[in-house]
């Protein structure tokens, strides 16, 4: 009898907690997701393999108004599904998506009278995981206004990582940082990061349609937690049941190049909302725009004034002679003048500039089988853009134009709006309003038949998946740095981060393709830091539907054979597979196009030169290629010789391996045609 | 004229330096070596792309008795020469290896009256260079001691680094470090780095023949520095004129991958010495070795005794069974009772124990198709080896053996030797005296007709390629460490440091094939730190031209299953490529057998697990191949279930790409076969 008393003892000793544990492993099972309550709190930790990725990190909101949810819950139902199925694309970097991964749905109920539910789901890849909040429609809780998530992603080591700071004036425009995790405040996603194992992370997340965006901040150690962007009021979210969160993410992979190529973000995305698609198409498009930004015009009017009648029919025959499918005409409507990024209500959405001839150039371009890009420049002021915007996008569907791109150049760090009282409000780029005033225009805009090209936008969470329409955009530090940037434009290895970075969000409208890398005559202390190799390959490294030919007609003209790689370069893919990648080093990537057998390959280097072996293996067996390449010459070097470029053609087969020699800051883009067999 | 002046003056104050600069490059311009004379001191310098990788480095010697050859110097020529040749290697990683570089001789003349010359050869490759002094015959310097060598290596940063220290009791048998270069004192090559800016460099030596070993000694900041073991008096080298140093050599590479794939070593040493090589033959062998490690039975005679003659008739058999060339006996010969390793005068190496018929045994190998490999232990007295060794061949010879391992096991730092008076002389194993003797002793088994398997000897510098006779060696820790290592033995990352590190300097008899994991019915406390499917896959990962099955025979008789892929395996490649590389982490290579189209397929992992892609590319197109597959299962777990493994079958051809799933401390092994066609 003793003994069994010391059993007893000693099990009601060590099971002080009360603990309630359920685990889901990915169809592989790579990876295992495992949710506890401890003691009526919920928590999750994640494993790759058995080894913990993420330590055990709290879930739970912070309420304002109403208790909040994040402890004294006991488990109603934990159920776990097999999905399996394979999706095709729209538009993108590949056709055939495989969304493939288990569930696990938590059902949660509150101890005590309100007696609140909450579910918390998650859904487990091989190449990471997804998790979101949903409140179901209940007695007891109804509006919600959240004043914190308090989502942690306890990481297990002082792991490398690349990042931008959040909470900055100029919103997702900055460079990327390369520190250690300990290094950080708050940062945007995607956040990627090396661990000492030699294992990559990126923590982002998707389907960000009607909340605030969310980025990062380090709260102790290695720990960080969801920090949402406020509205001006401090709320951070103001929502009502039934509610779902964004899921958020985490993307793994033993080689970075398996975070390019994870489809994750975009699964856990709903399908098209758009019925119709027959109209989305992908393209390229030159246009008014580098013009200004290298000072040879203005955006306002004036004796430069660079959206002309005349200037845009020149970009027009251009375009038409070249085979673009758009032409962007910047600076065309009322409100350039002075200090329009201000935010004073300064433009006009409809209103041509009289040496504009708006409907003339519209009209005049679909005469040349090619289309006006529209632009709305909104300088931040989001009241001014929703009144006139019904207008706007109706009149640019009248005129058949079928891409916009917008603009939200704000002076400081809030986009400002009126309350119905007149009252100016503040408020943050990225915050709920933003995210819903986005959501708006993309779907105002397929009520017109319009694709969008967003600059200085909210980052992409996978919403292309479900509004097709929402081409591209710009969320980052563009080509448009190099012609003002004034802090020596972008380095060579800033594009060499991004593929690792902002662009497993999704599409870059980056603007490649300079082919005068200096233009001294008009801006003489900026240029294009790189090769003219690399930067025809960025169009393969940087995927967007709609794509730039960011140069000059007239330097295009002036390098008609480097050109010839622009237009023939696909902006649709049916396949992508990266051949080398070292974040910030260099980075390979090939992509088949969607229309053609031909296949594409990009390789891009940071300030070093690069010696990489290519094996051919994605092109067919059996059948011989012609590989038009385009590398940089033996002696190019980005500093003095950055024009070196040497144009040649090889026949090649899959079992060959080719070397790339890429010059400092360089790259080499090579189209692989298949010879008719 | 105030200008002339002014300008003549300026000239003055910037060339008080008088500087004679002249650069070499690689063949495809990818690497950049510059020698320079600044006031009569030789330097050297080393750029990739035109970015320095090896900042001024100081070149020169500091003599006993002479002189010093280190200033003074004044260019007489510098002359460069291309070469481009493919050679066959008689057996190897791969079969045909292309020698191409650009070499730069500078010959050198003292100022003053001795006038002595030096010259100054650099080979420059596009994945490295070499380089060597040479000193010929002349007037005013004849017999040479070498108190230092003053080559330097000054790095650019402060660069992560793998590595194991110098001048430590246990030769070159320790775990590799990881750390910053910064944190190194004295070090064994390869040392192998890693830049921030993600380029792979590791500095060795080629042609170790009769010289001192290098080691690196960091002398300042970033900057390394020859350090060669002493002799007893302190002399570094005793050598005269003509002499040649061993080449001090720089591999380099984007991907830590193209070290592996690196031969430039191979291609600094000298083609074979040895003409008729019909005799020299890769194999197979199984041993009695292990049992004595985990103490099942002993080297020294009584009861457990191993190398008994029907305990070596047991191997025979099952060698003859299972198609192996030769069977190794330890302990058959007088001397291993008591403290051998002590130093003392206690091996004889002709009489072997009363309960081994050396004859008898031999005669039966023979008869059953199987060589006897022959064993010596020296116990790190070489005069007593020495004074033994020319009959000890040649009753080997005489008695059909092969092969023969030798061991230099000592007690401490030193190798003890005695001088004409008896004297006692402590020699380190890696000094000048020991590279010496083992050159003695390979050529002296080359005139046996006998392969060399070397253990606790001196690093490979490449010398395979001249004396081809000269198989492998140990020069490392091995697998014995998990049978009694005591602290945890190899852990999960040893042998996925190994590629990079040892490995780079050519074949290593790891001893790998231990198949039963535990052997807690004699060494309880040790076992392998791996997966089974892991211990398959070291058979491609490290190359050893003699590669042993290392555990018993009725081991293997209860698992025939995975001994199939062991008895499969070659050890002899016409062609090896690397699909994965990340040093410490994971590895993948397949290699080609040389006597058939089959394919092998080795990937191993740390303590982490994997999920790694690997394109079939390397296959012949337009064939198919049946994949023999041996993978972890998917519940394997090195610590908890490191027998779970899948052997299977799929048919596959060139286009496909297999997922890799490694458990922890996993790995994968794969035979491709074609089917007829």
């Amino acid at each position: 009898m003793k003994h069994i008393y010391l059993i007893i003892i000693v099990l009601l000793m060590a099971s002080p907690v009360h603990t309630d544990e359920h685990t889901v492993s990915s169809p592989g099972n790579i990876i295992q997701v495992q949710f506890k309550l401890e003691n009526g709190v919920p928590y999750y930790n994640v494993s790759r393999f058995g080894i913990e990725i993420i330590n055990k990190s709290a879930l739970g909101f912070i309420l304002r108004g109403a208790p909040d949810l994040k402890d004294g819950f006991f488990l109603k139902e934990s159920t776990q599904s097999y999905h399996d199925e394979t999706w095709t694309q729209l538009w993108g970097e590949k056709k055939q998506i495989r969304n493939h991964y288990n569930e696990m749905r938590v059902d949660l109920i509150e101890n005590g009278p309100l007696s609140r539910e909450i579910s918390i789901v998650f859904r487990v890849y091989d190449d990471g995981l997804g998790f979101r909040y949903e409140i179901p429609e209940q007695p007891n809780i109804d509006q919600i206004k959240i004043m914190d998530e308090l989502t942690e992603f306890a990481l297990t080591g002082d792991h490398e990582s690349w990042w931008i700071g959040a909470y900055q004036w100029n919103r997702f425009e900055y460079l990327y940082e390369n520190t250690p995790l300990s290094d950080i405040d708050t940062v945007h996603t995607h956040f990627t990061m090396r661990t000492k194992d030699g294992l990559y992370l990126s923590i982002h997340e998707a389907a960000l349609v009607n909340y605030s965006t969310m980025v990062l901040e380090r709260i102790h150690g290695y720990t960080l937690k969801a920090n949402l962007f406020p509205w001006a009021d401090g709320v951070k979210v103001r929502t009502k049941t039934p509610m779902i969160t964004p899921w958020r993410t985490i993307q793994i992979s033993d080689d970075p190049g398996g975070l390019i190529t994870s489809y994750l973000i975009l699964n856990l995305n709903e399908p098209s909302k758009i019925e119709d698609t027959s109209w989305i198409d992908p393209g390229k498009y030159v246009g008014i725009w580098w013009e200004m930004h290298i000072d040879k015009s203005t955006w306002g009017s004036g004796p430069n004034h660079g959206a002309t009648t005349e200037n845009a029919k020149r970009y027009i025959d251009f375009a038409a002679a070249h085979g673009f499918d758009h032409v962007l005409v910047e600076g065309w409507n009322v409100g350039w003048d002075g200090d329009w990024y201000a935010d004073g209500v300064v433009f006009d959405f409809t209103k041509p500039y009289p040496d504009f001839d708006l409907e003339g150039v519209a009209q005049y371009a679909l005469s040349k089988g090619v289309r006006l890009m529209g632009h709305h420049e909104t300088s931040a002021n989001i009241l001014n853009y929703e009144e006139q915007m019904e207008d706007a996008f109706a009149l640019y569907e009248k005129l058949g134009v079928r891409a916009v791109k917008t603009g939200y150049v704000g002076h400081g760090t809030e986009i400002v709006w009126y309350d119905e009282n007149g009252k100016p409000n503040h408020e943050w780029h990225h915050g709920q309003f933003m995210v819903e005033h986005h959501q708006r225009v993309v779907e105002l805009a397929a009520k017109h038949k319009i694709l969008l090209n967003v600059h200085e936008g909210v980052k992409d969470t996978g919403l292309r998946r479900t509004w097709p329409n929402l081409m591209t955009r710009e969320v980052a530090r563009g080509q448009e740095y190099n012609a003002w940037g004034g802090d020596g434009g972008n380095p060579p290895d800033h594009v060499v981060i991004i593929p690792f970075t902002r662009n497993l969000s999704g599409p870059f409208d980056y603007t490649p393709g300079i082919v005068e890398l200096f233009f001294d005559e008009y801006r003489p202390d900026n240029r294009i830091n790189s090769t003219l190799a690399k930067e025809l390959a960025l169009y393969v490294i940087i995927h967007s539907p709609l794509q730039m030919a960011a140069d000059l007609p007239e330097n295009y003209e002036k390098n008609l054979d480097v050109f010839q790689f622009i237009k023939d370069v696909p902006v649709d893919w049916s396949e992508t597979k990266v051949l080398h990648a070292s974040i910030g080093n260099y980075v390979t990537i090939v992509r088949k196009d969607q229309n053609s057998d031909d296949w594409y390959l990009g390789s891009i280097t940071d300030e070093n030169g690069r010696l990489l072996k290519a094996p051919l293996s994605f092109l067919d067996p059996g059948r011989k290629y012609i590989a038009a390449i385009h590398r940089d010459g033996n002696d190019a070097d980005w500093i003095e010789n950055p024009y070196d470029i040497i144009i040649e053609e090889k026949i090649v087969d899959c079992s060959m391996i080719l070397t790339l020699r890429l010059a400092t800051s360089g790259g080499q883009a090579i189209r692989f045609t298949p010879i008719n067999d």
